[in-house]
């Protein structure tokens, strides 16, 4: 197995050789209907891929196959899940599809089989969950927790908040819905304050999630809890959970009613489906809606083994996206879901995508020659159709879309209005953008005319749930994988977010001069 | 006064010319201390806009101070406020600042002094949400109001929407918190049953917002809450109000207990301080309050006025801005508040700046020929560092970053952990990471090196209060504004939006084919 720069590959030449088709031809007529029937590849949870309205043809596709080929995108991925050192950066391996299934051979770490490992703890986090849920586990009172509060940063946040969101509505249209679930992550004092001033402390569970059990923020923010929990009379080592490794400070610390146990082998935003969501997702809607989660995830990462792209969405996903970014001169990624519920997904995705994959280095700590992570950002549609979709239609730049659509809704709670339903008129909606962006429209008032060639990809499905969820999760997390692979990057570590840690440090220390003391005083930090 | 494509202007080959200063350089040493007491420029409300991080020198600045000149940005403005018909696409007049403020001749439109007329909507938002704090306006039981839900989308929603959150806890905090608000804007079914499931309908006011009262997200999310206030034996007539235009269909209409009214002046992304917000806003937190925002606003507004850029921040941030776009190869900037309060403000910002100037035909419909607005995203600090911020130091291109910061936090609840505060470490951190990504830091590790030479700017204030945040509201809206003015461009019209509204219809009407009737089916919306 080879691990080459992307611009080192014979593929290369070849896709910077083909041209791209025209989407206006491409999707005209009768032969635009052929196309949308023949671009889509299925994924797991009876979802689907569409492509038709990318700009790419069946050479671009066959020189694709090539590079996924000659990239070795199959076998890399094989040797990551079967426990091959592929975080060269921090000497790690990459285990978190481990926590959904075992795609390979067992891998043993730290002296265990770590799917058992990961397994474990998400038992224990169930077990726990049920004993809340049933009122085994309560308050000093002996009254049940209602609430629980997840303190985490970063992967601790964002990605478990999206999945909290995405399935709060779902979750209570289904008699699943069992304690309210909310968030503190911001060092602002404002964030802790207004969550606890919007809770009810004597009935809440916190659940204090960091990896090292050194973030900063997340520390303070527990402090900033703790203070509040003695304030009201209440012992916060009957309200605190850790979510942690084994070897950091915050482990089996009778500070808290109990610890859950991740590793250093699981990056902070891939650790959703470890017990960094567990805890928290399965308090909120208990162990069975997690565990579909995690089983759609493992649906979705078995298709990633899939060396044909036409059988893996993922790669498929990847190789179209490194096209536009490296041949088409894409520098962002919209990501448009067309379901309220998804309202923080992007947000997750945009530190999923841009924290692995916005790197300038290879996995040799080498410079690279080409771009590599694109920014990603979105907004749910039909809310963004009246934002900044202007400037994706008529904008001087052509920004690629990814859109996720869904048959039907959550709570199966509609109206009709003018003859459809809003289900209908969301869905209306996304099929009609798709067309807008890729065909465009002729004028004679050059303020009324689209130049149309813009791409976008869509996943349907049939409607958001726990293991469609799972699955849409595992997706992105595999296409960032492959991505990483063909720009032969480290997709996770983070040196980049280490300097401005270092100089926040020194600014407290009042270990600071020049243009760094003028910035301070000007914040009259002190 | 002349309206020329920024290309036909002599600063555009001046500024082309120029070279831009490393900020490596810039801001070593103690001449980096002294650059950032020099490179401030003072706002209203205690704020200023530091741009000591950007890539300008003395010899820019005059440039640039000589393409505000020859654009005449300040006549344009001055032009807009006494009424000229600005929005050339749609023939009409742009007067949402006088919505905060008379800053020029009267303006009569309408057969009235259009000044007069928004402070009178002002004034019966306030004191209708007064009768309704006092009990004098009540549900059908005669019991108090005390929730209002805001049902609107795009401009009736972003703003009003961000503006909430950002005061929700000062006015918790100051004892001006009167009524929990919510709001409901998409289309997805999902959004509105959510909203409906989670608040106390018997008690609560729905606010519909359409300036033209044919929004149909808005009028299908009004018959969703319609049917749920009839199914619950409520009398909806008692339970909604109306913002919208005069001429609407929605207006004057005895459905509702009330309308408030804005008009064609005012576009959906610039109406936050018309009755689109002002009825919420009035409802959540007082009258007083949305005054305070209104006259923070207007003191921004009248800064802008200033021909000097050196005292018109808006105008120095929208030049910067240009800047860095046309000859910096810029094409996305992030704006970072470090404030959680600001969680939805880049949202709003993201509708206003891309809507308006996401465009490339100038204000007569002609095509220009160089670069309009950049992407727009972000998500408050300290969180993004924890997130996508890997790419802004590490990854292949540079983003310009617009940082705003806040000496003091909103609630004054804090704790010190290892020796400071948490709004010490929030403030501390906005520091560093200025100066992390203007300075970078070399490394025999190419993994852990950073180039450096990454601008940005910094809007510092003393905290978070109505005042600053209308402040903060009118910076962007007239920093957007001039932009628009130096690009040429109307970024008060969105034709970019029509395309995708029509194809929903047909859509909906089954009135499609061909590709769109292959994505109408792979929905499954028939």
């Amino acid at each position: 197995m080879q691990w080459l720069n992307f611009d080192k590959l014979d593929s290369y030449k070849k896709l910077a050789a083909l041209k791209a088709p025209e989407l206006p031809v491409a999707l005209a007529g009768e032969a635009g209907a052929e196309r949308v029937a023949k671009y889509q590849v299925p994924m797991s949870s009876g979802m689907v891929y569409s492509f038709a309205a990318k700009q790419v043809d069946d050479d671009i596709l066959a020189a694709l196959q090539g590079l996924a080929d000659e990239a070795e995108l199959t076998k890399k991925y094989e040797a990551l899940y079967n426990g091959e050192m592929i975080n060269t950066g921090e000497k790690r391996l990459v285990l978190h599809q481990l926590c959904r299934g075992q795609l390979g051979e067992p891998v043993l770490a730290d002296g265990t089989d770590k799917r058992l490992f990961y397994v474990e703890q998400q038992r224990r986090a169930g077990e726990f969950a049920a004993k809340v849920h049933a009122g085994e586990i309560t308050n000093e009172k002996g009254e049940k927790f209602t609430t629980a509060v997840q303190i985490g940063i970063g992967g601790s946040d964002l990605g478990p908040r999206a999945l909290y969101h995405a399935l709060e509505n779902w979750a209570r249209a289904n008699g699943c819905f069992k304690m309210e679930a909310r968030f503190i992550s911001n060092v602002d004092p404002d964030d802790a304050s207004a969550v606890l001033a919007t809770v009810d402390l004597a009935h809440s569970l916190f659940i204090v999630v960091s990896k090292s059990g050194t973030t900063l923020e997340t520390l303070t923010n527990e402090a900033f809890v703790k203070n509040a929990l003695i304030a009201a009379g209440l012992d916060p080592s009957k309200h605190m959970l850790a979510v942690t490794s084994e070897t950091s400070p915050l482990a089996g610390n009778p500070d808290y009613l109990d610890s859950f146990y991740m590793d250093d082998y699981i990056g902070g935003r891939y650790s959703a489906t470890s017990a960094v969501g567990g805890v928290i997702l399965s308090l909120a809607f208990g162990a069975d809606v997690f565990a579909q989660i995690l089983e759609g995830a493992a649906a979705e990462d078995k298709l990633a083994r899939n060396t044909d792209i036409c059988q893996n969405p993922a790669m498929l996903d990847a190789l179209i996206g490194v096209y536009e970014r490296n041949f088409l001169g894409a520098f962002a990624t919209a990501v448009l879901p067309y379901s309220q519920a998804l309202i923080r997904f992007p947000a997750h995705l945009q530190q999923l995508d841009m924290e692995s994959n916005g790197k300038s280095v290879n996995r040799f700590a080498e410079p690279v020659s080409y771009r590599t992570g694109p920014i990603i950002f979105g907004e749910p549609g039909t809310n963004g159709q009246h934002s900044f979709y202007q400037l994706l239609h008529q904008g001087t730049d052509i920004i690629p879309l990814q859109f996720v659509g869904y048959k039907k809704s959550q709570m199966a709670n509609d109206v009709v209005i003018e003859g459809s339903t809003s289900q209908q008129k969301l869905s209306a909606n996304v099929a009609a953008q798709i067309m807008a962006f890729a065909l465009g429209k002729s004028s004679d008032n050059p303020n009324k005319f689209f130049a149309g060639n813009r791409p976008s990809s869509i996943i349907v499905g049939e409607q958001l749930t726990p293991a469609s969820l799972g699955a849409l999760l595992a997706h992105f997390e595999n296409k960032v994988m492959f991505q990483g692979f063909i720009w032969n990057l480290n997709s996770f570590d983070q040196e980049g977010v280490q300097l401005g840690k270092l100089l926040a440090k020194k600014v407290l220390a009042k270990d600071t001069d020049g243009a760094l003391t003028a910035f301070s005083d000007l914040l009259g930090i002190f």
